[in-house]
């Protein structure tokens, strides 16, 4: 199972040869291979999805290097991670349903199941010990140790005798976790207080399809994007009982619908202060909503089909990338302004974009261009240009200490 | 300057002793020293400050245990922590005027230096490069390369010939540090961009003695408290030119003024959703305040004199503790309904609480029964107790990613 790291960091290939003379020479214990000095901490590194190679590229977000890589594990297009509490372990969910248990520090594989066919992410519970994989194939959520990926339970989306594919799957306080049923039209919440015994509780006639869904940063609101009508399903979950709204009506690819070269990734979804800035469906805008009255209250036109649109974690600034053929394209939007202060060209097919915990840098990656740029947010200058085999998603350790992440 | 780790975990223990073994026979390389296994991360892990014996305590949230104590941190009373960005490096600013580096992993002092005859705790650059103590005596504040503790610039605070002494410090993003003068009535932000040629832009006439001060978590507004009238100094960041105002005129002693057991602390302030939760001051109130126009909306009477006025991370719940006599008391105030749902007794003298990252859990020292009480933020049940000398001020390391922390 265990894999070792594809490059190591240099102090890493000396502490390896000494202890191997060590354990040639006396047989004095070994000590765990490390991609890092010893006493380092996890709060600044992250992970780099590296979808053609199977890889994870694992960097140091203070140097601004990568510190090596961990390789086999299979296909991941569209994979993303989620971390434990510690930082240094990170639940790596493939598209091939395989999931993966990896350490930072160390650059092993620490545990690795094939959990389903097709798998489409996951979440982590608030006390960190559950590790929940939503499924395209053969749907429904699957429920693991997060220490050992011990199966705990399986949770079928089974609506009328037909299974539903899950999407839109996030944590909730007390080890709950919310999800949509795409085929089914319906929201469950699935609560793991006991995991072998789950109790759920179903929200049924949502909408039509829904694609996508995220939960505000504070825990508070559910907002499931629908693929097969205009509009967004939503559910506050502080009211007493919480109950499905429709918000949005217009929100949606229209009568007439445009062409839709990628659909936006709701997770991307900004909130800075009191608004939300969304990408629009097809159209060249960023919408921008009241998050007390759930309306739309302004938007911006932008240089092509919104995919995310992400907010600096002070919420003065939003980035956004696109959709095909304007995706070497990242615009910077000024939430006082609602101006566009800034276009940038980082490379070919710009995947993601990660800002660093204080919101100092985004780290962006251009998947045909084999690279990740780190850009300062303030002066928007090249901090620095990593390689990286067709890099997709960046997730930084950071993610740990927060909500729907 | 190094310190041994007044207690270690079993694990370093055996690792130490095999080391020594190694070391004796055949002239290894010693591993480094340890309070935790090869391969855990720094994300849950947290100090406790021991004020009566000068040390701290290194705590894992996950496990609810302390791992070991770092010991030789001299006078600890109101002593605070920043942490690095790799979350397993804290720089500890003791009352005596020592700035001590530590680290979490190892249980070793990193560096310590004598920066000051009295300091009233500091503060570090959004990039991490930086480490800034604001002082009592002499007064003014000492920037410090956070890497070595090299001293790098000592910008006094003297106006008309007189040294003043600074609270309120608090980072903000560009490598920037605001703080107030208490003596002098004035707000300055020092530009570090060039760590050795700081830039001072100077706010007079803010208002008498302001004596703490904070940024709002987005890093948008500074808000300092006046020990010498009524109300509050605001500062509005993101303006062009930012300017000072005054808001909350009816803040403070009042005209007949009523005794005051203890100043409560600002940073404690609570932001959750577009409300500020504030301690009042003398009176058995918390305010509610609308940060959008600075108004007063609203009051919560509650046990004593509010002390921390503190939300949990998604901003549902409120938690407060109180000066003398009320300082065994702790109350939960649901933001929502705007009541007190929970009475806690966790202990005598009550100095601190942090939440997990998440809200899980809250961590309350209790000075006077030297424990530290772990409580369920959903059930309020006592999850675990954990003894500790004295315990002041609880800092975890999640703070590393945050603004103004």
């Amino acid at each position: 199972m265990r894999k070792l790291p594809h490059l190591v960091h240099p102090r890493a290939v000396f502490a390896l040869a000494l202890a191997g003379l060590c354990a040639a020479l006396l047989g004095c214990a070994s000590p765990a291979p490390s991609l890092v000095e010893p006493g380092r901490g996890s709060g600044d590194l992250g992970l780099v999805i590296e979808r053609e190679s199977g890889s994870l590229a694992v960097i140091d977000t203070s140097a601004r290097q990568v510190l090596g890589r961990i390789a086999g594990l299979g296909d991941l297009s569209h994979a993303s991670v989620v971390y434990a509490r510690d930082g240094a372990r990170a639940y790596v969910f493939g598209r091939d349903g395989a999931l993966t248990k990896v350490n930072l520090l160390s650059g092993q594989i620490e545990a690795r199941i094939q959990q389903a066919g097709n798998s489409i992410g996951g979440a982590i519970s608030q006390d960190g010990s559950l590790v929940v994989a939503q499924n395209y194939q053969p749907g429904g959520i699957k429920v693991f140790d997060a220490r050992t990926l011990k199966p705990l339970a399986d949770i079928p989306a089974v609506v009328d005798g037909k299974a539903s594919r899950v999407v839109g799957l996030a944590d909730l306080p007390g080890n709950r976790f919310i999800y949509s049923l795409f085929d089914a039209g319906q929201i469950w919440i699935a609560d793991l207080s006991e995991p072998t015994q789950p109790l759920l509780t179903k929200f049924t006639n949502i909408g039509k399809q829904p694609y996508d869904a995220l939960v505000t940063p504070d825990g508070r609101y559910y907002l499931a994007g629908l693929f097969g009508e205009d509009g967004l399903a939503k559910i506050d979950l502080w009211a007493t009982p919480p109950k499905v709204e429709r918000i949005l009506p217009n929100y949606g690819k229209g009568e007439q619908p445009l062409p839709v070269f990628k659909m936006p990734h709701l997770r991307g979804w900004a909130v800075a202060g009191r608004h939300a800035w969304l990408p629009a469906i097809g159209r060249h805008e960023v919408l921008i909503v009241d998050t007390q009255t759930w309306q739309e209250v302004g938007r911006v036109p932008v240089a092509g089909q919104p995919v995310f649109v992400m907010a600096r974690p002070d919420g003065r600034q939003v980035w956004v990338n696109f959709a095909v053929p304007d995706y070497d394209t990242v615009q910077v939007i000024d939430t006082q302004t609602r101006q566009i202060v800034k276009n940038l060209k980082p490379g070919k097919a710009v995947l993601h974009m990660e800002f660093t915990p204080r919101g100092h840098a985004v780290w962006i990656s251009s998947r045909d261009d084999h690279r990740v740029s780190v850009i300062d947010t303030a002066s928007f200058k090249t901090l620095a240009e990593l390689p990286a085999k067709s890099p997709s998603g960046i997730f930084f350790s950071s993610r740990a200490a927060r909500m729907g992440f």
